[in-house]
């Protein structure tokens, strides 16, 4: 059974600070929504979430061109172990079981590039109804010694090894904007047009922001929606099956199921 | 640079009763004496812990035919995982660059044994200096939806995948006990001797005791030694070269350094 992806941006969960600072009822509500859409077996979902304020400001202060030093790496690590146990904690509440697999102690990057990841558990995980929740995080680099990677990231990968049927990104916006208005829709061959209209995140974003996503979306044959997760209802009706905000395709000019 | 590993046992971190309690002191201890020893990227260290009553006692309550429960397997390994905040805690507080690796999301089981472990991270964590901190977890398993994988048991899976240069048990115990004594040496000839003198763990042990852990250890080729982590100095003088407590070897009969 192909999964859904969802992705909760950092900025969603917490505060756009320089320490960390979480938002309890915007992580209450996102646990809430996704309850009650009952991931299982046979709507088997993958939740990955950005690190906000507990990985964005530690990365760039421990950030040097040596790379990141041992206190450092375990520093921002355990920065956003603390956000993930608050989003974790939150859906056991809502009785989504829930389990971390933390990035960290399954991944190596390749110069900041996922070049391994052990995915096994999770697809276990999966068929036993299991919603594994992974996290934007700083990962041993075979490159650089240490390297964050993004949830961003995670989301492309991990969807294009389990061939997902959908994937989703809640983020602090309304979808990808140009000119004020919410692009409905971006393919390879419009993405140039729109490129100019994208900007990153506001707050500190040491991973790329609504440019970054767009870009890794588009590398991979999976439709993508981007939006708003701020707003009470999104996550909840794009896991029923709406369309919200800006799809991300490689086909283009299909029927759409707006909320 | 082959590592040393260092097991602690549940039972020295804490009390064997039916809910997790902790031993801070003890805890506090084994952490300080692992810093005495430096471990660094010249001297490479694998920690790994026991579940102890933060586990075992988890384990046998969702134990059934039917394996274990979604709800049951994120119990056991959140309870886990509280043990292990503590474990590492310590370590950071004394100046151990250490960092949690959960075989939770980083290894499969095949009926209750490992089949499929991630060590590439771990690898690189100990090419950096950073001593990776593994414990007994509930784990994914493609026979039995999800099974306990003992600390026991991922001590020689890692010394054998990293050709550990030794191994340590520190347990509650002063080694091998036979007729009162410690045991000085079990060789795979003097085994079947020994054998029906070995006891299991006092209080719930769900992995195998003493039993498990000498059968274990046979089974591979690098020279381990089962002694008291309760005394203190212990642990220090076994990561200084010292040989205390019972010796498991294949080849037997050579000189050892006592503390």
């Amino acid at each position: 059974m192909p999964p859904t992806i969802l992705k909760i941006g950092g900025s969603v969960l917490t505060e756009k600070t320089d320490t960390p600072t979480p938002k309890p009822s915007a992580i209450k509500r996102c646990a809430a929504e996704i309850a009650s859409c009952h991931p299982s077996a046979d709507n088997p979902l993958i939740l990955i979430h950005g690190a906000g304020s507990f990985g964005h400001p530690q990365a760039k202060k421990h950030d040097s061109p040596d790379g990141f030093t041992n206190s450092g790496i375990i520093e921002i690590h355990r920065s956003v172990t603390l956000l993930n146990e608050l989003v974790v904690d939150a859906l056991i509440e809502s009785n989504v079981p829930a389990a971390t697999v933390h990035p960290f102690g399954c991944t190596v990057a390749d110069a900041a590039r996922i070049s391994e990841m052990q995915t096994a558990p999770i697809a276990l995980m999966l068929a036993c109804g299991i919603v594994p929740v992974l996290h934007g995080d700083v990962v041993m680099d075979s490159k650089l010694g240490a390297s964050i990677i993004s949830g961003d990231q995670i989301v492309p990968y991990l969807a294009t090894q389990f061939g997902a049927s959908r994937i989703g990104f809640g983020t602090a916006v309304d979808g990808v904007i140009a000119d004020g208005s919410v692009v409905p829709e971006i393919t390879p061959g419009t993405f140039e047009a729109v490129r100019s209209h994208i900007h990153g995140s506001e707050g500190t974003d040491v991973t790329g922001g609504m440019f970054g996503k767009v870009r890794e979306l588009l590398g991979i044959d999976i439709d993508s929606y981007i939006f708003s997760a701020v707003k009470p209802g999104m996550i909840a009706g794009f896991l029923s099956g709406e369309e919200p905000g800006t799809r991300i395709t490689k086909t283009g000019n299909r029927p759409r199921r707006l909320p």
